[in-house]
């Protein structure tokens, strides 16, 4: 059952170690069949050096286990409320990866300050309101992908163009066309984290860039006439392999 | 003579470097049996590349040499003490590991900001207060013991729900049920304290997570209806080898 | 065409992952035929894994592709201005490193604190000006190298003493006599900017060296009595694979 | 010549990529044989993956050039300074590694925060005062070696129970009775200026150890009855082999 999506799924996920975004076990990747609405994920608490394929469990649009012998990641629920809210996204992942964590545990947005943010991020990545303890004890990885959709809603901001949110105290989450884009989105995050925490603390200039190299940057990479890389308004098209790359 | 748990403390004591923990020799792991109120420790000194299972030293209660053809740990006191303190646990960790020794420099307590930190302690961990002129020169590492216990004490902390201390001005020492809890506890202590460092030094506010918060993370992964990994609530058992896995 | 070029391109972008200088694709690496009037560069968003000397793609100085199956890097506007402007260099890279970036995006030199500096750079390696609005939307890539230019011309920088220039925002270009070279000069800013945030994070005092110490450090790797290395008033050569090393 | 000598400095030299001290050519390690009066002393600028134990350099106490197909280090007069200056040491590191660095930069002390510090240096690591104009440009590298020995006089310290330096603004110079001796504290200090860092970073208040923890530290590793490792107070030896060990 998905096989193809499960090796895509699985593979996204050993993405994670080799480009140091997970400590142990503390991540997870999914992608979604929008045709047939099931998603897979990985397995609860699996180390990725024991991790295979089959191991991915199957689950539907209303966090059901379609099919598996092991435990989904306990923050299914999370996943299943942002493929709902998001119909456009097929692919999702959540890490604790130290820098955008700091940023969360210190309740801060992720700002654009650089290209290398823009090229990515249409802007500031939001940090989410805090759970309430209402919430917590209620359903607590459900109502974490309510607060995500909330902070977009709010905010006004477009999940598309800013594929990335960090839960207040907690870490990020982020999406894409893919489980693999998701992954790309994911290490971005971090690499940005990293330099925004060293420029913000080398000046307390406010450094954002401007809007308007916002629109460039973001525009030469994701807009209708993009020109970074080999797209489709390129001569060259990607090996068929190349699906799960970056 | 306890040739098991000589491989399993082995095992552990071989994580350190894998996990970046430790510089040269500066780390030691034990573990015990408490049937025979015998542990094993790592030899003082020597390199983790050398070290075989059969190096590993076989001490008593009172901290006597029962078996070995090196010298224990210059540590061996202060796990002694530990063992006699908390009759629960069985194994223990001593690394330098740099984020952790400089929380321990600058006296200072490594705070629950984060989920990361919850999932593992159930509220700060804690530096000590610093050893006295008399206690250093008494007896230095059975002191350094007699003060994690103190701390504990002083400050009405259960060591299970809080397995690690920093000696003031010292490192850290972390514990578990088998060793490679307390290996798996002191990296969990390592990446709390660098994502902490950053979080403290981006904001002044007080980050702290909220007790419910604290409540559900920690329940989460260790309360009776515990729903994270594959565990004992769940279709799926460790096989056999897991035991000295995470 | 230009089959050693290409080589020595290719080798020189090979360096960049080695190195840690890039994240996925981000960085490109050229190199010059002054004869021709060509140059060499990598291909745009194409995974260093994948990539093969023949990927190279050349181009003429008004920046029009000669050939090559693939779209050049999308900084290759940027190159063109700069091999036009400084007529004596033969390579240039652009990363996005992320200690320089984290200068760029606070828009501060790395100033020159120490020998580490001073025996790459006669100097602070300046950040621009930003771009302008009209700038970026009218050639966002050419205008790049032209900030570049008068960022030299408008503090009166040599740019052969300083191989090197923050892009406001953006982060670093650096060039030199070879491709490889180029590299070594990349290499060499993201180490002092790592140097410079910590001292610059421990004290508030101005920590440029003084000029005597600028002078001394260049000129004895660079000056006419230059006598660092095995350099040519000495009495060994470089074998000749050496071109491309360090 | 000195066949042994050359491959027991040839090793250490290999020891600090390998311990992450060095960027490409920057740093040298020499060991003496002072019954002969020579040192022996890596070549300048050649990359350490090209280096053979034949291409070692052996100098004499005035400096000169005794056997050798390339040049010396061009920190050689520093190293023949030092060697006549402590008559009991045994091998000298010079490194840019990067934390001691930023200390350097900064003119700052590494200071004694923690044990990790006092099990190998007896108090401060002290930031020699810079050089003059007139000493620059007279004889540099020589002037660098009085200026250290300098401050040791200045200071009132004991080159063997602080066996490191800072050269202002320049970096790292430390010794041993071994070239594997001085490598372990040019590896110690580099770890302990991170540490040091992180904790004059997150507190203001003055962490240095108190006198008597200092002693202890100490003494249990160095003084006459040491009691860390295996050595010459216990059991076991080490094996033939382990000389360069640490």
């Amino acid at each position: 059952m998905l096989e193809d999506l499960k090796k895509e799924v699985y593979e996204a996920n050993m993405q994670l170690p080799k480009l140091d975004l997970v400590t142990f076990t503390w991540g997870n990747v999914s992608g979604i069949d929008r045709e047939k609405g099931l998603f897979v994920i990985k397995p609860s608490g699996v180390p990725y050096e024991k991790l295979t394929p089959d191991d991915m469990v199957v689950v539907d649009l209303k966090g059901e286990v379609v099919e598996g012998k092991l435990n989904p990641s306990s923050d299914t629920p999370t996943h299943t409320v942002l493929y709902n809210a998001f119909p456009d996204i097929g692919g999702i992942v959540h890490t604790h990866s130290p820098w955008a964590v700091a940023f969360a545990s210190a309740n801060l947005d992720v700002p654009a300050l650089n290209t290398t943010a823009a090229d990515t991020f249409y802007g500031d990545v939001p940090v989410s309101e805090p759970l309430t303890k209402e919430q917590i004890e209620r359903a607590y990885e459900e109502e974490t992908g309510n607060v995500i959709v909330k902070t977009f809603k709010d905010r006004g901001l477009d999940h598309e163009a800013v594929p990335a949110v960090l839960v207040s105290q907690h870490g990020p989450f982020t999406w894409g066309k893919t489980p693999a884009h998701a992954v790309y989105n994911a290490k971005v995050l971090e690499v940005v984290a990293e330099i925004d925490y060293h420029a913000m603390t080398l000046t307390h200039a406010d450094c954002h860039v401007p809007q308007y190299l916002l629109d460039k940057h973001y525009d030469r990479k994701h807009g209708k006439d993009a020109y970074y890389g080999q797209g489709k308004a390129r001569r060259v098209k990607f090996a068929a392999d190349a699906k799960n790359r970056f």
